[in-house]
């Protein structure tokens, strides 16, 4: 392996390059390739079939802010991270990749990643967010969030219109959602296919970059696409793709997150998740077409390929609708994570070891040769470990367990079967839970029946790795004074 | 005009759009239409005559960074601000247009601009700074300063071919020059034509970038060339257009900063000048291709289409070569603007009104009749003035004086024909003067006779009107405290 | 001179000791020594006469704090600090005295040196401000601020005895006045001489202090009395000292402060004027009895003794009563200042040179001959200048000019007879001007008339000056960020 | 009792005090009321007597500056605060009684509570350090740290004196202690009895400070004394009350810290706990001393009295000299604790409840019947636990495990008899250690036998117990950034 490797080497310029694909929301268990019989994800499962699929992956620190920046600093931040900007001693993987000379582009719709969505910042979109690339584009983003400018056209939303799609929930939030639901249908209804999807922008956005590119070596792209995150209002075939055709009631595009109980009834809960799948089915076809293009262009001959999400969604599950609760479930923290090494290592391949989103930054680096300078601090040390090792066979684990969690609010050690969860006894609006919990996921895989009274020990020993782990992780400076320090 | 505009919106929908082309290091004595019978820069002459030309343009804090600063803000950085990040508060051009609904790029190859040149900062590009736009694409930038990819072929640069380039001036940094003149000779020497210039590729970014937009609409463009700024090494036919062809000595493109004396002859400076003079026509070949594009693309007849440069040089003014010193005088300070509206106002018009940097933003805000948030504090508050009523003929000034400067080191203010210039008492290596300075730029344009000693009161009053106007500012949150407050 | 001090100090261990003497709200112009004819004030009379008199002492910056701040760190305070804590890179007279192996106290009952008295502070005496001395002792303070102790006994107030002492202004303050009058006079009433006020304890304290030193030698004292600040309530004979006896209306103590007019008619302002005049004089013999304790502890013999006060006060000076505008007049921040050199020095001498609150601690580092380590940065340099040489005789001046203000509102300088006031354009509440103002004070020594119209250039001049001199002091750190830099 | 209470009130005002007595590491074992036969501590026995003596006392974080914090805040300090400054946000015991009216005084020697001791601060004592009190008096302190006034007299010291108290270990910090052995000689040789100890100068300044008060009510007094702190020569006849008399080496008063292996044989081991055990007895006569006057004042009838230490000490203990390790053992966070109510209830209780250094500001609140502000912020709860209850027997206990440790270095749980101590993996010089420990008290009183590898379960039970119990206390701002967040 390493003697071809270097017989290219000599023998001509080898080309090299780096495609990571980051689907937001994206649910593990909604593809093929992960179990599901019913959901069409057919590219997604190719990819998978020739390349590498880790069955246990996880997104340490979610939501969309915390997991993106473990995969852009190779750092835990469910301890030490909020929703929070980037902070001035961390060390890049745009940057560090842009220093080594590649040709760096972050395109994506994302729009969380772009703009001061914080809390007490003016409104304005500084987009000085995660940056380090040479070349950022951002796509058209949901109107679910940001009004569209004045002078586009509108189709015409009515009050009747907007409950085909949205379901009062009887608060005070009701209106603020009805208001954002007008804006995304007034975009919504002018669209005529899935071509003018949002996933389908950004997609078409990177495949012409690709395009562009005079050399196709040396570059590292990152596609961002906020899709399959709700809301979900695909166009057909996709919506009609998993609702029961005999449905009748409202096709609830974003719920109002928060209990089902009281709010739902099964039927329209069905038609969420249908259309979720939908959804899902649109992206896989989008993720397709990306890489369709990525082979026509030669990328697959010497590329990494990564396919991931940042996080998963409540379905109903344990009784919620949408990111209601911090609660690190399987349905949350599991993630989809396939990576493709261009000579075929690992070729349909399942690995089960924890893997997690710190180890993306090294398994870059790993995979193009690039040594970070020596760490000055232990701030700029690295948490995650490179994948290849695992995918070449050569160790079956990089870590003993999964820790994952939701800053100040809970955190969780998986270990073989069991996983472990503790929330913050403070009372935060998102939590809803103080008990610690303890489930066998091999025996109660949907995490239904919480068993810790029966195996104290066992929860205790977990809480003990667990919190040993946050511990002994190269020290990270704290959350902003204001927020207070980490707690759980 | 007004009744016009509103028929039109009326009418139809209107496209609307903003072009700045920012060109670094473009001394305003080096253009025709600013005068000069001998370098040649036809396309801006036929720009500016259908625009309007500034004949008083300042850059009111150099270089780099806090010129754009002023543009990005339109706020005065020269009492406040040093060679810095944007400060938290800022509210930013770009984010102001992004949040109105612009579709925003940067384009460029500007290299200070993008990643973190401050001193004590690890020496990553984050790209971090001065966004704030949804499309940011950088260019290859010059090797002078960062190296080529280990993977790109390069010229072999023997020492010989170095002395071709350089010349030693006897001291320690030769050595740091010499080895930076190498990496840039290493691509430089194998470029075929100006094409691959880097202010060819910036602007061919920025054509193609035009030409991919669907609709050339709400767009904000911000095209910025580190082009004409050194290394002067333009190709044929620039670098034989004005240098003397019996010249037999090196072919400086780029010297070591400092006083001229004891390091080069007047055949010497006169090359420079005339490798520089190669450069800007260069420069101006490619400002004609993109302006003729974007005349092509129907944009000159709806875009506010502004140039401008970031500020001079010394060309053995005053006894330097390069921005040794920090002295604000005309060849460094004093800057080209040419504004055109898209209806044909202020055709052909010239103004000698005192304008600067700080009224870039405000001049684009008034077009576009976007209004800001009312200003929270008076940190969010704009100094600059729109420029549209003087190209209107409503006014005949903005402000009765000019001001300009260099964070810390040294300030100036004109009036009339007079230019007062006064330095920081503290020994800055790059001051070297701490006497004020008074010219009469009438009789003596190039700063060589001060006559303070003849006309004490007259500088008295000039200081007095600049200090006030200093103090006058709404405040800005001062340097990071390791720099020590504003001081002169 | 120097040869006897050396030989003292050879002939056998000489003492060496620095008292101050601070009374706050001290007029310059209610000091029989300072040549008003009515106020008996024999104590700081004879004192002057065995002393050195400073006709022209300015208090550079007002009030309570900012103006100790300059005493205690040699540094200019008006342009650069507001109402704040100390700085972390402060060097403090007590600090560098004690280093020096100097016994030193700080004695006082001023309150606001205390404690937190910062806006957004919780309102607990922290005590933390501007100590750096071995021995600290804080005496009762008045009630006006602080209530009493809940235990102690208290005269029963009634709102008619309330009205005794104090007038409504017809604003939403007066039932704050009223709530602290009451307060203050639970306790006063219950005095049953002048033995029972704040100056009379704090004396008392300080005395007991050096009567208990086994050795008076290397003592530095700062005694600090809140005395004569209002309220003035004088105990008897004080109270009628000045007081027309046929006077009927209110004896105020302390009015409401703001402008006279529509407030206090003509006898009740008399009435205040003899109230303060009287607590002048009842700090005035308390002030004899700790020098005669002085004497008699025979430290006359080895201690440079200084009296000041930190600033005056409005008594209808400009239409004004109390503190209540920023305005910089001779009323204000023109402060008696004596100073007495063991060794008959400068005894009897009136000196009219500029000084100010900053020379204090240079002209005491320069008598106990203490060098301070070399400033690392220019934030540890002094401003001040040792008053030494003045009263030697061996110069006839320290600087130029006096400087005077109050931070971010007014900022003054006078030269020979002029002065010359800006004031901050903003909107504080304090202000109420804007225009400059120029006056003679040998003309117009109440500063009445500005005739700034009739010599424009003069003023220009001036203001020139001050301006050159704030900008000149090597750099403080500015304010902290939320109140912005400094502006005028 | 309440009822009597009540009835002492309206019967007439009832005299109400607080005294805190602190000596700086008197080690729990070396006093009779501890169970020492040997040591003569006579009069706090005779205290303890009338008083309420704790068994389990500790120190929950250590050495002086946490000490004190924790004694002055009622929080813990060790996972949160290293040697530091007071933090804007902490409640203070002082600050708290001032602002109740209470009379405060601080009178103390300990220098290290007195100026800025923290690295890269100047070196100038600024007192800014844990004030609050109306009154603050430092006494002389030992010369050891700071050098004499220059003017003082001083014994002639030579190499051949400096021996006989001073031992050499053979590295480069002999010549930095022999020096500081010299400055202490040369004040320490002049003393004529223990009349001159540093311990006696802050008692009698105490009693003075006791007897000048008018009105012995309301007063709270943290008298606090650095001896029996290290160095230990205390002069007859406490030199010879534990030596052997027929010892002949050097009577080492102060050893250069670590290990004693290699640098002091037993004989000299034994010599040193003599000459400590004198200075302890010197403590106790002046303790004695300083007891007798409050009674006689009458202050033993309305006082709470306290009597504490801050630490222990390592005499060879673990084979350590001085505080050199990190390492939590009992003779080092084990303190002497008694406390007298002035009721005589709890008279001559023992109570072997875990309590610690975070109780005594709530006990003293409590005392007082001081309720503070509601804690706007989670920062300013209290984590400590008033006493009275256990003192009046109606709880048998404030909490269920004893916690302390070292900042970033060491934790420490006791539960029952077991103790268990683990230590961060980090390499700081003082840990020395990372394996985790785990003793039986009760068996193993000294912690010599390590039985962690026999009790893993156990160990882990209690780590977790500690891990979980510094989770869920009330947040702390986080350590100053530079230091980076807590880790163990």
């Amino acid at each position: 392996m390493i003697g071809l490797f270097i017989l290219l080497r000599i023998g001509g310029r080898r080309k090299i390059n780096v495609i990571c694909i980051m689907m937001d929301t994206w649910r593990f268990d909604y593809a093929g390739c992960y179990g599901n019989k019913k959901i069409k994800t057919p590219n997604l499962d190719r990819f998978a079939s020739e390349a590498t699929l880790f069955e246990n992956a996880y997104s340490e620190g979610v939501p969309t802010l915390p997991a993106r920046m473990a995969c852009f600093t190779g750092r835990y931040t469910f301890p030490f991270r909020p929703w929070q900007q980037l902070e001035t001693h961390d060390v890049l993987l745009s940057s560090a990749l842009d220093r080594a000379g590649y040709n760096t582009a972050l395109i994506s719709d994302t729009l969380p990643m772009r703009g001061d969505t914080l809390p007490n910042v003016r409104n304005y979109l500084t987009g000085n967010y995660m940056m380090g690339f040479k070349y950022v584009e951002w796509s058209d983003q949901t109107y679910f969030w940001l009004p569209r400018a004045p002078w586009l056209p509108k189709a015409k939303v009515t009050k009747e219109i907007i409950y085909r799609y949205w379901k009062d929930r009887g608060d005070h939030r009701d209106a603020i959602f009805r208001e954002r639901i007008k804006r995304q249908l007034e975009a919504r209804l002018l669209w005529k296919s899935d071509e003018d999807s949002f996933v389908a922008q950004t997609i078409k956005k990177a495949i012409a970059w690709l395009e562009r590119q005079k050399d196709l070596d040396h570059i590292f792209l990152w596609l961002d696409t906020w899709d399959p995150h709700e809301p979900w209002d695909p166009p057909p075939p996709f919506d009609a793709m998993y609702v029961d055709p005999n449905y009748e009631g409202p096709r609830i595009i974003r719920a109002s997150d928060g209990p089902v109980e009281g709010y739902l009834n099964e039927d329209e809960l069905e038609c969420i998740r249908g259309l979720y799948a939908g959804e899902v089915s649109m992206c896989d076809k989008w993720l397709g077409i990306f890489l369709k293009k990525v082979e026509e262009l030669g990328l697959m001959e010497n590329s990494l390929i990564i396919f991931l999400s940042d996080h998963g969604n409540f379905h109903g599950d344990h009784g919620l609708i949408h990111k209601a609760r911090c609660w690190p479930y399987e349905c949350m923290s599991h993630i989809p994570l396939v990576i493709r090494l261009p000579d075929g290592t690992g070729r349909g391949k399942r690995i089960d070891a924890f893997v997690d989103t710190t180890d993306i930054m090294p398994t870059i680096l790993d995979f193009l040769e690039i040594k970070l300078p020596p760490a000055r601090t232990s701030h700029e040390m690295l948490h995650g470990h490179s994948l290849l090792p695992l995918i070449r066979g050569e160790v079956d684990k990089v870590r003993d367990c999964a820790y994952m969690g939701w800053y100040r609010r809970a955190w969780a050690i998986r270990e073989g079967d069991w996983k472990y969860i503790i929330y913050s006894g403070q009372n935060f609006v998102f939590t809803g839970k103080t008990k610690p919990e303890l489930f066998n996921l091999r025996r109660d895989p949907n995490e239904l029946e919480n068993v810790i009274d029966e195996h104290r020990d066992l929860a205790d020993q977990l809480e003990l790795k667990l919190r040993r782990f946050i511990s002994g992780l190269p020290p990270t400076l704290p959350a902003p004074p204001p927020r207070g320090g980490p707690a759980i």
